[in-house]
């Protein structure tokens, strides 16, 4: 059986392989200077080693990017910089959901006029309790706005940071309105029950699930594969999984086993800190190591009990 | 005794009338267009007549004028119009805390440079769960950037929007290396054991009730007065509480509960798209009635329920 002709386990569903947006992508960490600022130059060098590493695509300012963190203008930049430097605008999905309406409309329109038509949004995420009809209206705006039948939007579901769910109710509303531009979302709710209830209910979407946890259990059930923070320490081991599970091959269940191990042991430290003090060593660079104020870098005795942990197994930076 | 003399109930506790920054200050509904862009103008009559009817000064920029949901460029912009139609900058407190930090720095230096001294900063809130240590370096990094003595920061601590509280800790760090500059908070918790304590460890700072439900408690304890959401409605009411207090008016105790039976009646509903709604009615002018996305309008049916609340007591635009 070649790769295109794989299918989920169960034959009703569509194989990710087949679906428009698919695979193992990373969120992008963005490193700084000492006065906060973006280093384009680590960055940029980031980027091509994630790609080397088997990432089938860069998703550039979401949570990991600290995209939040950073100006409109700060976010622009470093994309064109990308760009310049030669990152296939078809491997990025950029982050372009503000709390403000313009600052969407604005960042999706300079992304889609960039060449890249893939974007993951938030929702405006200040006001919290509000209606599916507000969120429509907000997605819908900034779809007519900007007003390009290229753009394909991807929801970013993170009820625990945005405070603001992504509901069956307004993909429904989307869908209706805008097929085909509503193309995907990535789920870090961290349930799997509710990944696998939108891949069930929108399968004309590509549903990603935010963690590599859910990754094989997610391309079993007709899941496009991950978007996944912690690919910036360990995209090899996200994507060996990937082509194991491509490839039916026999160390799929091993491999599986060895990636969610490292997730666990980074995920019991702050994420974002906990990977950039990962690159850092492994890089023998210091200046990895920063974030960028509301976060802060992970000290010392977090950072010898991270090591020491995945010390204990199988993981790519060891 | 004279107004100046007169002290809160506890007389170990400072008056209101005695701190640098108190009063009712009204955090100020903006108005928008038919395509959700500020209307300047129907802002400055409603921003001159709130000052009309009473209110010590004008918070811009807090969650009533749904300043989230504007870019950096309307924002400034607004503030920018004030002025030059003569708004007293004295009499304003600028929302300028953004989640990202070039954007907060910004928006202060903005204000700062305008003459708006007191700004009111939400601290950054798309991360949750973020250290003292981190918020501290956030709020550290826009007072030593913006670099003006004359700068107040005021806390705006509304923990169901933001998901970021300010903690004790936060504010002793702080006030610990940036005395005078940090001037106060606004306490939008609704949890008034949280805005005594405060008022008790602070005696510095002028903390105020995010709410006129515990203006007049506030009062008796040493609080500023109340940064209140629903004096775009109530100002006259609110005021009237005040004035009472401080004149030790006979009808002090009638004067509060009518205000707060207005409050109730009108937070059963959304209190931004209600206001307007009320506003909208009150000067025949349904434009007001316009929110942006993602907030909704609110509907006939609402609407027509709360004035039926309404007009069972005693309030202002009846």
């Amino acid at each position: 059986m070649t790769q295109v002709e794989r299918k989920a386990d169960d034959s009703s569903l569509l194989s990710a392989l087949s679906r428009a947006i698919h695979g193992v992508w990373s969120p992008v960490l963005v490193p700084v200077n000492d006065d906060f600022s973006i280093d384009a130059e680590r960055f940029l060098s980031h980027a091509r080693w994630l790609l080397d590493q088997g990432c089938h695509g860069l998703a550039l300012f979401g949570t990991t990017s600290e995209a939040n963190s950073f100006s409109l203008e700060e976010r622009m930049s470093l994309l064109e910089s990308a760009l310049a430097a030669g990152i296939d605008p078809q491997q990025l999905m950029v982050g372009t959901g503000c709390c403000a309406l313009p600052d969407s409309v604005r960042l999706t329109r300079h992304a889609v006029d960039n060449g890249c038509k893939k974007v993951l949004m938030l929702p405006p995420f200040y006001y919290k309790g509000v209606s599916d009809a507000g969120l429509y209206r907000s997605f819908a705006e900034v779809i007519e706005r900007v007003g390009d039948d290229q753009l394909r939007v991807l929801f970013y579901h993170f009820p625990k940071l945005s405070g603001v769910p992504i509901t069956v109710g307004l993909i429904e509303l989307l869908l209706a309105d805008y097929p085909g531009v509503i193309a995907g979302l990535k789920d870090s709710s961290g349930d799997w029950a509710n990944t696998a209830d939108l891949i069930e209910r929108f399968p004309e979407m590509s549903i990603f699930p935010g963690s590599e946890r859910y990754l094989l259990q997610g391309l079993r059930h007709g899941g496009a594969g991950c978007i996944t923070a912690t690919a910036n320490v360990n995209a090899s081991g996200a994507r060996g999984v990937w082509d194991a599970w491509a490839d039916n091959s026999e160390d799929l269940e091993a491999r599986d086993q060895d990636m969610i191990a490292a997730r666990t042991a980074i995920e019991a430290y702050p994420v974002i800190p906990a990977q950039k003090f990962l690159l850092a060593r492994h890089r023998t660079d210091p200046q990895w190591q920063r974030v960028r104020p509301p976060l802060l870098d992970l000290d010392e005795k977090q950072g010898a009990e991270l090591l020491e942990s995945l010390a204990k197994i199988d993981f790519a930076l060891n």
